[in-house]
């Protein structure tokens, strides 16, 4: 049988057969205000999603503190049928940690060792933060290498399972990227769990799986040099300077980490984007850069008659980071909740691309460009803001963006294949009949798990 | 007046004039056979070099060791209107640093320290050698980002002068590209000459110009992060599959300092790329990467029926670093000195290039390539061996070469332009003009500065 939709008698037996393990640490919630609270992530950056999503909720919340009561978790759910949703910080914006058929939700966070940390590489517990882990490569001269601009509060476990990329990915491509994830320890949902290391390859099918298909109890991952970063911020007129700029900059022989853009009205509505100078127009370039490169890109800068309205040390709070990828969408929500958003890989030539989607939209869309590292090759991303008119001009947008030959990866689906390339990766699917054969784990979000389902 | 050509009295004057120095340090040979010697580089790699190089000759070879004598050189070879011809390692293979017109040849090895060494950069006199930086940034855990295959004997003025790129030009590009040479300490060629720093912009033009337009004493350069790199050996059946295997290594996520492939004619003419290992044919491939990524580099091999001949740590001497660049052609011409090569930069998509080239030349050409960053993007360079035929089939070889899109960097020709992309500088000439007026600098291999003399 499959996952008991919102049963409250196996729940309670669930909790019943876990009650002994509070005396070791484990927190039951049953509290409805924390149930609410911690079923939900950042999913309301979609209406689409807000909509779908509002009445989810857990009937318990689980809080484990070691490997051993996961473990038990995994055998109490899968000995009741009871489905269970995966959560690390709940800073994932497709409601990757949403419980579709209520059950228990596994919040990870009391899972925090760095188990190691050294030059090459880390493993560390699912529910660490991922700043906690900068601070343990730090002393070995290393850092991690992708960091979603929620850096400070999201965890290791949830950034593998849910995210993708992020500050890094101008350097470092993304999560799935061969070579950027080195391995995972799993614990299986059976009424007798495994628990298992997956290596490489092995642990590709859970990289970016929402938590479907395997409980990820800890991650290794390979590190960067860690560098003296400097973050820039710079203003120049126009959207067109900026990608020339941006060019210039990407090509060079400089060390980068972050280079992103964001049009006038970003820059105009987004008040950090300001830099504190009063009376700046234009558009707006971040740069997070080595030391070493601040020289090299000075002269740049004056070669493009761009203005640098900000530079210093990057520190872990109060940085620009928190100004990029999804954060430019929460500051203009901010603003104004009318703005949502979508997700591109613009074609290698953009300039055409954000002239017809920019003519077709007018003031309704803002462009919000990262440069990326896609297949080896330098791309830019978009996070255009869009203001919200209703799902079919929302889908009407993201087909125009489509036939532009733009490659969509839409943030207002609820299904790891659908916000990806909508292709169901039967590695991944095969990794759920081996790892929750009974389909326990975030049911509802691995749509070729559900097809199988329904072709059996 | 320009330089006096193989005048005796001239550069017995400025012997005198330097004598008085040699309680300091500064050496004076004038000794046949040393200045025979020290008047030739690598250049015998190219048969058409070697006959129009051979009986160059300096009357006097001078070895300062102080930026003083350096200043005292200039000066009495500007008051005397000798020819001045800077020298490094002599380890170029176009004939840098050899003087056509005779006169002074100003060998820098003498000037040896490393003035500053930190994480971010590193200052060193021009004849300090590449190991030795090293060595002096290793505690700092950091290291040169390029290096020639000649990392051992190479000094540093003598690869910015003359040299571009190699180890670590598939992550870095090469020496001319905005952010890898931060700035040149330099003293002009005048009868009082002036000691100047130039920074960034201002030192491009003396950046590969063969020390044309100033005398480089030092250069600031930024660094890369030390890294655990690991060296490997590669076997494979044919150069399609060496191809796609590089294709692949090189857009994961990878930390790679030097990915090269070699034919199964050099493979089998090389004896180091035999690994060891008897009877194993086809293509080899050698890549160094950083210890982290080892396990995702062995999965990758894997996956294309790769063998992994050879793995270990990078060391300093005797390492594969020595089969690599130009040292492939060393090693080929040392089986058979009938070998040359030819500089190639391939066009996106090679195999094309590749067969083409190599139906029309059959056994007469072996394609050794290099995967290198050019204007931000992965590109092959291509180092073929070519079996010498005289000028005119080395000729119709280049031009079937740029017939099917390759841009080609010419090796057997003596001038800075023609080396390169053909073009003249301006901003080149200029700096002659600037630390050098009377043209005394390495006359000859400047054809920007000959053209505007013919034409004035």
């Amino acid at each position: 049988m499959g996952p008991r939709r919102h049963d409250p008698a196996a729940v309670a037996a669930v909790a019943q057969a876990l009650t002994p393990l509070a005396a070791d640490g484990l927190r039951l919630l049953v509290n409805p205000e924390e149930r609410r609270r911690l079923s939900r992530d950042a999913y309301d950056y979609s209406p689409v999603l807000a909509a779908r999503l509002a009445a989810a909720e857990a009937e318990l919340v689980v809080r484990p503190v070691t490997v051993e009561q996961v473990k038990a978790v995994a055998a109490a759910c899968a000995h009741h049928h009871v489905p269970i949703t995966m959560r690390g910080a709940g800073t994932g914006n497709y409601g990757q940690a949403v419980p579709l058929l209520g059950g228990v939700l596994l919040t990870m966070t009391g899972l925090q060792a760095v188990r190691s940390a050294t030059t090459d590489c880390f493993t560390a517990e699912a529910g660490c933060r991922l700043v906690a882990i900068d601070e343990a490569l730090a002393p070995h001269g290393a850092e991690q290498r992708l960091l979603p601009s929620t850096y400070r509060t999201a965890t290791i476990g949830g950034f593998v399972a849910g995210g993708s990329g992020g500050i890094g990915s101008v350097a470092w491509g993304f999560l799935r990227d061969p070579g950027n994830v080195l391995g995972m320890e799993i614990i299986t949902v059976e009424p007798q769990p495994r628990r298992r290391q997956l290596m490489g390859d092995a642990a590709a099918p859970l990289n970016h799986a929402y938590g479907t298909n395997g409980i990820i109890v800890a991650v290794t991952l390979p590190t960067a040099p860690l560098r003296r970063w400097r973050e820039l911020l710079v203003a120049m007129p126009g959207l067109e300077q900026g990608l020339a700029l941006a060019d210039q900059l990407r090509t060079a022989a400089l060390p980068i980490k972050e280079l992103s853009l964001y049009d006038q009205q970003i820059a105009a509505m987004v008040r950090p984007l300001q830099g504190g100078v009063a009376g700046i127009g234009g558009c707006r370039l971040i740069a997070v850069v080595a030391a070493e490169a601040m020289e090299t890109v000075k002269e740049t800068l004056a070669h493009h008659d761009a203005r640098l309205l900000l530079q210093r040390p990057q520190t872990a709070a109060g940085s620009l980071r928190e100004l990029t990828w999804n954060h430019t969408t929460l500051h203009a929500r901010a603003a104004d909740p009318a703005w949502t958003y979508l997700q591109l890989q613009l074609p290698p030539e953009p300039a055409a691309v954000l002239q017809a989607l920019g003519r077709q939209q007018g003031e309704d869309l803002a462009w919000h460009l990262e440069v990326v590292r896609s297949q080896g090759e330098a791309r830019w991303a978009a996070l255009p803001l869009l203001r919200w008119q209703g799902a079919d001009a929302l889908a009407a947008v993201m087909e125009a963006a489509q036939a532009l030959g733009c490659t969509l990866f839409n943030p207002h689906v609820i299904t790891v294949e659908d916000g990806g390339l909508g292709v169901v990766d039967g590695d991944q699917v095969q990794a759920k009949q081996a790892y929750d054969p009974a389909g326990l784990l975030n049911p509802g979000k691995l749509r070729g798990w559900l097809e199988r389902g329904a072709s059996a």
